[in-house]
């Protein structure tokens, strides 16, 4: 099986980036692998070396480096970057003959197969993504996204796009509009973006799958009334993402997938 | 590299011998390894099985199984089985041309390559062990078996035997005495054994490299000084042991490793 994976990022996140990289290959066997790595100003030998790292795994990578001019009408500040419009606009940069591509952030663990989830039928959804269903976090979007009626605040770490719908669908002056009139509300702007315009086009996917948040594996048990074990989740759970400020390569991280972050880390830089 | 492992266990054990075997092949590649299974009971089919399962992994397993009337002169009693003498006299029963063997319990996990440990002089120690420098501890077996001047109690969970040396210096009948002397005394019988007679004849393993108590990962990071990180531990730890009574493999074990043991539990088992 081909399969298409959308990384957009810094420099800084290149290390855990081959990290995440290396547990797709390592539980995806069989799976050809194209990372499209989408970036504004990653040094050249630091994508060569990716680009090597990813070869010698027997995959390739290509990269979409986007020019400084790329969305020069697009509302950008101190706070909110270019960077931001990479996975909401990603349809135009991409290849056109790509139908869908999986996104994925660097901060996540491949545990599992993605193969059921990349041959998934999306209809005429933009997206495929999973929310965190904790009811404090819903209310407090409701009350700061309210007026575009979100149900669900979807988490933007793990996104199947289908790539033919959105040219059909997204304009890019609808989410610059939006962002400049709702600038002073944004919190997690893509996200946000996402969810406030997006948010009724997007097909669900179960979170203990496709998006786990490794804060909250106590939440989750206690969720599936005790069937969510240490067990179900390494054999079942595809993706393990690490939200939140504190990441797993931090010296002063410290959790339950402390671990086995440090395990594949290893087997991916040694 | 050739390298031979001794593992002495009956069959509610054999799950995790797959797991701690399967973690010691895929973090020695290159080193080519013969299993002995030192047992009393196993079902044949049981054997079998753990058999294919090695040599599936490009290894070999050979078995010995001791027969009832092996050591009918020792003592045993409902608490005390034979197997406790297994790994103590394991040279009596072992070919003679092994000069030494890599004894380890099935409740460990090999996180990194053995052949520096495998390698090293054993001068004319008899065992090459480590001890866990926990204060507490140390205290109660200076009272319990004090006039053998403990100065460390040794876990017997991993073991570097020096076979060509015990077969000339450890008598089954000394063995057998002081068991029948002290058996209201003795608490972990084989490991009591191996201290109190041999105690003086071993010598010292780092813990931290060689027999990591998974209990306490806090208590090495201080003792450390803040230098046995998880990363550090992931990268030069070489036998984890799940010492004590919770078991990772249980249902209900949970803990910094769990994650980890379930991950190589399912490349064991699937």
């Amino acid at each position: 099986m081909e399969l298409d994976i959308l990384v957009t990022l810094n420099a800084n996140y290149l290390r855990p980036l081959k990290v995440m990289l290396k547990s797709f290959f390592l539980n995806n066997p069989g799976v050809s692998v194209c990372v499209y790595l989408m970036h504004a100003g990653i040094p050249l030998q630091d994508v060569d070396a990716t680009a090597r790292f990813v070869e010698r795994e027997g995959h390739c990578l290509r990269e979409i480096r986007v020019a400084e001019d790329w969305f020069s009408n697009a509302p950008a500040s101190f706070y909110y970057t270019k960077e931001m419009y990479f996975r909401l606009l990603a349809f135009q940069l991409l290849p056109t003959h790509l139908d869908r591509i999986l996104y994925l952030d660097p901060d996540i663990l491949v545990l599992n197969s993605a193969e059921q989830l990349y041959g998934m039928d999306l209809g005429d959804h933009l997206f495929a993504a999973a929310y965190h269903d904790k009811p404090a976090v819903r209310q407090v979007n409701q009350l700061r996204l309210g007026q575009y009626s979100i149900d669900a605040y979807y988490n933007s770490g793990v996104l199947l796009m289908n790539l033919a719908q959105q040219r059909r669908d997204i304009s890019d002056q609808a989410i610059f509009s939006f962002v400049e009139q709702n600038h002073a509300k944004l919190i997690m702007p893509d996200q946000d973006v996402l969810n406030a315009l997006f948010g009724r086009r997007i097909l669900t996917l179960d979170e203990k799958l496709y998006n786990y948040d490794a804060r909250f594996f106590n939440l989750y048990w206690m969720q599936s009334g005790g069937q969510w074990t240490m067990e179900q989740l390494i054999h079942h759970t595809v993706f393990l993402h690490f939200c939140g400020k504190r990441k797993p390569w931090s010296p002063k991280y410290s959790g339950k997938f402390d671990a086995l972050y440090r395990h594949y880390e290893k087997l991916a830089l040694g």
